[in-house]
């Protein structure tokens, strides 16, 4: 039995984990646990994926606040915003509303319609087509720009493809993959690029029901990820005529929803889930 | 490019992922996403992770209820949970009292505090000690486990291992990592075994902070993730005297906290994290 050298300094390579509260008006709406670093990209695209805002000018300011650490430094993990004039503020419920409709109670359907109801933009028939031969590049592209910001080996990604000059418009990293995608989306909301008909959104991990609803709230046209989807995720994907690539590793992949975006190279095979 | 043989009925193997909302007295506490299977040690490994409960009856019933969908039929997404008299149901700030205290305002060093106050149970000197050649063993174990309960690839896995005789005590496995943990926490406050001292939690992902502060919940006095660990969850399990190992691939292993629970075997070489 061999072991690898340790890193020389195992410490610097931990990725850094902190908690950050977001309030609206002063009233505190969430908490979570995120990696420091764009978090005015996180705190926007937060409110993109809750329902709260869509274009950039609903969000008027962001700024540090309050949260002094034991010598009464600023530990940056209080974000206060100021939403304009005519934006109805998150209620409590916010995330709750997402899961639960009153006609039947709780259930992935409802979750479904929730979603829908609820996203500003359609995922509409928006002439993206892209080859399997570029989608099976996609992963490595990831890697290779993640290669610049990330030594730790612990930190989820988020890269967002233009579908026509297959240019990596930006990367997001976090220890938590639905903050990647809110640092994604985030960023898009503050350069005014909403909604994001004819990209691709690729994360490291997995594609669960709430990171295909986050891509829903920003109207992205293709959402491909590293590893497996789950059975709701897959359902979203298709009700919203998303196109939804799983297992994405050169050279191979599944396509679970929105084929019709996909071109197949002469060279390829590629799984397709067929519609139930 | 060459493309290995689809599944042959996709939908099959996906992950499946519904919404379930938990209620205590009726009151609505939590929704969460989660792979159905083993709710009621979901239900109840939350509570403890929360902090309400540490013990077998405090915890009085459990049953599904409203939920039903189109067709009327109870979708057993929705739980009641009734506690024991005296027992002093969570509140509103139930999440967020693990983030924040008065004095320092909101960091890393306040979200510790938090949780070493809120626990139950000490990670105290409880006497286990395991080999480095039976620590990289256990990832195949548990990989082996998944095996039959899972054809998906898109399940994270908890597993629970008994630090004297090497057994696996239970796995549970979710689409959300989180999940999975209060499904193994659940499961032994439901068996009368908290505090789980001496014992080896394996997770299949990364340890974040959040991850951590469950097994210190639980009284574990050993965490071991496949992936890499974050700054903060280190923080949190030297301070609690847990142990806590990261990238345990074998033959290879990361020990980054609580080195004095790991025998090096004599033809080995394990990478530590020297205290900062």
């Amino acid at each position: 039995m061999t072991v690898g050298e340790p890193p020389k300094n195992l410490r610097d390579t931990l990725a850094g984990e902190e908690p950050l509260e977001l309030r609206v008006g002063g009233a505190s709406l969430a908490v979570t646990m995120r990696t420091p670093g764009a978090d005015f990209d996180l705190a926007a695209g937060f409110l993109v994926s809750e329902g709260v805002i869509t274009r950039t000018e609903e969000l008027v300011t962001m700024r540090y606040c309050a949260g002094k650490d034991e010598s009464g430094v600023n530990s940056f993990n209080v974000l206060d915003l100021m939403l304009a004039d005519g934006v109805a503020p998150p209620d409590e419920s916010v995330a709750r509303a997402f899961f639960t409709t009153s006609s039947c109670g709780l259930c992935g359907k409802a979750s479904i319609d929730a979603v829908r109801t609820r996203s500003a933009f359609e995922v509409r028939d928006d002439r993206l087509s892209v080859s399997t031969t570029f989608l099976a590049s996609l992963p490595a592209r990831l890697r290779e720009a993640q290669r610049v910001f990330d030594k730790t080996g612990g930190l989820h990604a988020a890269g967002l493809f233009d579908g026509e000059t297959g240019e990596l418009l930006v990367l997001r990293e976090d220890v938590g993959r639905h903050n990647a995608v809110d640092k994604v989306v985030g960023w898009a909301l503050r350069e005014g690029r909403l909604p994001l008909r004819g990209t691709i959104l690729l994360v490291s991990g997995r594609a669960s029901f709430e990171l295909v609803q986050k891509a829903v709230m920003a109207g992205v046209s293709m959402l491909c990820a590293v590893s497996a989807p789950s059975s709701l995720a897959v359902d979203l994907a298709e009700e919203s005529n998303m196109t939804l690539v799983g297992f994405l590793r050169d050279p191979s992949m599944v396509v679970y929803a929105g084929f019709n975006r996909v071109r197949e190279d002469d060279d390829e095979d590629i799984a397709r889930l067929d519609p139930h």
